[in-house]
């Protein structure tokens, strides 16, 4: 039977509300006019080319992504300006060109001159042109090189004179506006990293090296950035469902929360005033980020079947692999929460969650009624 | 190309050490042939018909599992006795039917009257017999009915009136044996965990009503308990694989961890003496388990290919979606790493690092080189 309902579905199931998904990509579409720069979606959190689909328009050129499979994924269903936000290893070679033999562009990134060595050496042996752009770290202290340093120059040297490269430009990402807390505080990373991005551009055009991409991008960045001069390019990729962890940090508002668990009541314990829903660590993930923020809602914010968060302190406060707890809080009662009772659960990471899902069951609280599934999109998952 | 050795593999990959298994399995066959009781492993941690077909052996009494998913794989493998060891709620019943009409028995368990009750009430509806236990709280304040309640009784009677129920008897799970941290502690809780079950199944047996099964299980609390008089089965399933958490609570040494994550080197980062691995918060999970014990190793501990830990101190710090990062300690320089170099990174909790994959590439450290490929087993993931 196909389920035309979410009261049709087995729990745990992944739930997407169309609705929202199109406000969010809307409000970063807008965000990113605003500073007049072309969007770059990261496809690493939605993994999907239904979504794929709806995010990609007149403002964004190409996707990003995080995983070899999804380029490969992407590719297949006919994408054909990848970037794979990743620094590239040596082996995965044949790999992306074999994707680029289908007819996608796929540009890597790298920080490392022994990885641009290896790629200039595989001219002969691969019979294809590797598109690479430097990283550059603005902050983050992950990945990257630093923005004024020898390296950038002498990777893009090696680079340029490769004959099976295309050197295409560099790259940075300011992952650390995740810790954030206020616009201000997210505004002056937005410049940081514009700043290192378009510094290290400058030094590999003093070379007399085109530098074609100088892209930056996180969600907090480029929803907030204020200008984005020198930039070619932003990329973003949890914005499209948003999470509760982004609600506290000012990418999106707990109504903007595309994604959830949908799971039902399993348990109830009178004596502890706990239930357990079917929505375990499994379900959910183990991502414990709004331990960060001001809100701390455990391993998910409680919403009822139509998506509507039922109080805020209603949260799943713990996780067992199959198990989530639920404490009543003031004014809820266990009675309110029969056994089989559906519910939403808004996790704290959406990225994390999805990852444990192959499809997404789509609803619209705006033309419909937020439990009629209007559709059953793909996701691709693994490596 | 077929993959010969873990050189072959895209990264992450998942990787099981045949040896090691075989190794944990027999460990836990010992312990319970100690006891005298059959062991019914729960397959909720390998959810693989290969890793089952080891683990089944004259000392095992079926399997348990954690998710119909589960559950319809291994029947449809042939496996005929399954417990489906969480709360059950009253719309997974066609399904549970639906595996039982392919030859299997599906041992159910509830904490709850009204769900007793809707399981009588299928009567006539779904052309089955529900075998159904009930779940009793040894002192984890997760579900089940307290040992000594009415609830037991309550549920007990309506389970043995109802015609299309073959009531099954009991079941507990010491779930907080992780939380202990000596043998001391864990011998008392198997204790516990014995008593509630056999407090439970004589105030079945008091109202005349037999109480067959009477099973109980963790893998710390069946490892280490002294004394299962009055228990037809323990349930464990961590301890085939291990995990750098479980070799801290004292069921298994890191020389007994089964299972790792392939991973690349793929970034180098020399001014801030660290490195990233291609394996991140997917390809290890968030869990942080070991944060409560002596050692903490932050999302996984490294070892080399072959899979021998390198220092006890080289741990992932830190993760992001798909990057790990690994400080370098004392004694361990980046020189030593280069990008392309494969390690092995033993996780936390490894069921949650599993879930992440759909097959096993099997290794072999005691008849082969402990890289060599020499099996690839399934998985089946989701619900």
């Amino acid at each position: 039977m196909t389920p035309k309902t979410l009261h049709d579905l087995p729990t745990p199931s992944l739930v997407l509300d169309r609705a929202k998904l199109a406000r969010n990509i809307r409000r970063m579409e807008e965000a990113c006019a605003r500073n007049g720069v072309a969007l770059r979606p990261h496809l690493k959190t939605a993994k999907s080319i239904d979504v794929a689909r709806m995010v990609l328009g007149e403002q964004t050129k190409g996707i990003a992504v995080s995983t070899l499979c999804e380029a490969e994924y992407f590719a297949g269903h006919g994408i054909r300006d990848i970037q794979y936000a990743v620094c590239i290893t040596p082996d995965k070679l044949e790999r992306v060109a074999a994707i680029q033999a289908t007819g996608a562009k796929v540009a890597l990134i790298t920080d490392n001159a022994n990885v641009a060595r290896a790629i200039a050496d595989k001219h002969g042996q691969i019979d294809t042109t590797f598109h690479v752009q430097i990283e550059v770290d603005c902050g983050e202290n992950r990945t990257g090189v630093l923005p004024g340093s020898d390296q950038v120059t002498e990777i893009a040297r090696i680079l340029y004179a490769a004959p099976n490269v295309d050197f295409d430009g560099v790259m940075t990402h300011a992952g650390h506006s995740y810790a954030c807390r206020s616009l201000q505080e997210i505004e002056a990373l937005a410049e940081a990293e514009r700043l290192a991005a378009v510094t290290a551009a400058e030094a590999v055009r003093a070379l007399g090296i085109e530098c074609r991409t100088v892209s930056v991008g996180s969600t907090p960045t480029a929803l907030h950035a204020r200008n984005l001069d020198g930039i070619t390019e932003t990329r973003a990729g949890v914005y499209m469902f948003g999470d509760v962890f982004q609600a506290q940090i000012l990418s999106c508002t707990l109504d903007d929360l595309a994604v959830s668990v949908l799971t039902d009541v399993s348990s109830h314990r009178p004596d502890l005033n706990h239930l357990t829903v079917d929505a375990g660590a499994l379900a959910l993930s183990k991502d414990r980020s709004t331990e960060k923020v001001a809100n701390d809602v455990g391993f998910g914010l409680v919403g009822d079947v139509a998506g509507k968060v039922i109080v805020p302190q209603l949260i799943v406060e713990r996780v067992y692999q199959e198990h989530g707890l639920v404490p009543m809080c003031e004014g809820q009662r266990l009675e309110d929460y029969p056994i089989g009772r559906r519910l939403r659960i808004y996790p704290n990471h959406v990225c994390m969650t999805v990852a444990m899902y192959d499809r997404y069951y789509v609803v619209d609280s705006e033309t419909g009624n937020g439990t009629d599934i209007v559709a059953v999109w793909s996701r691709v998952n693994g490596w």
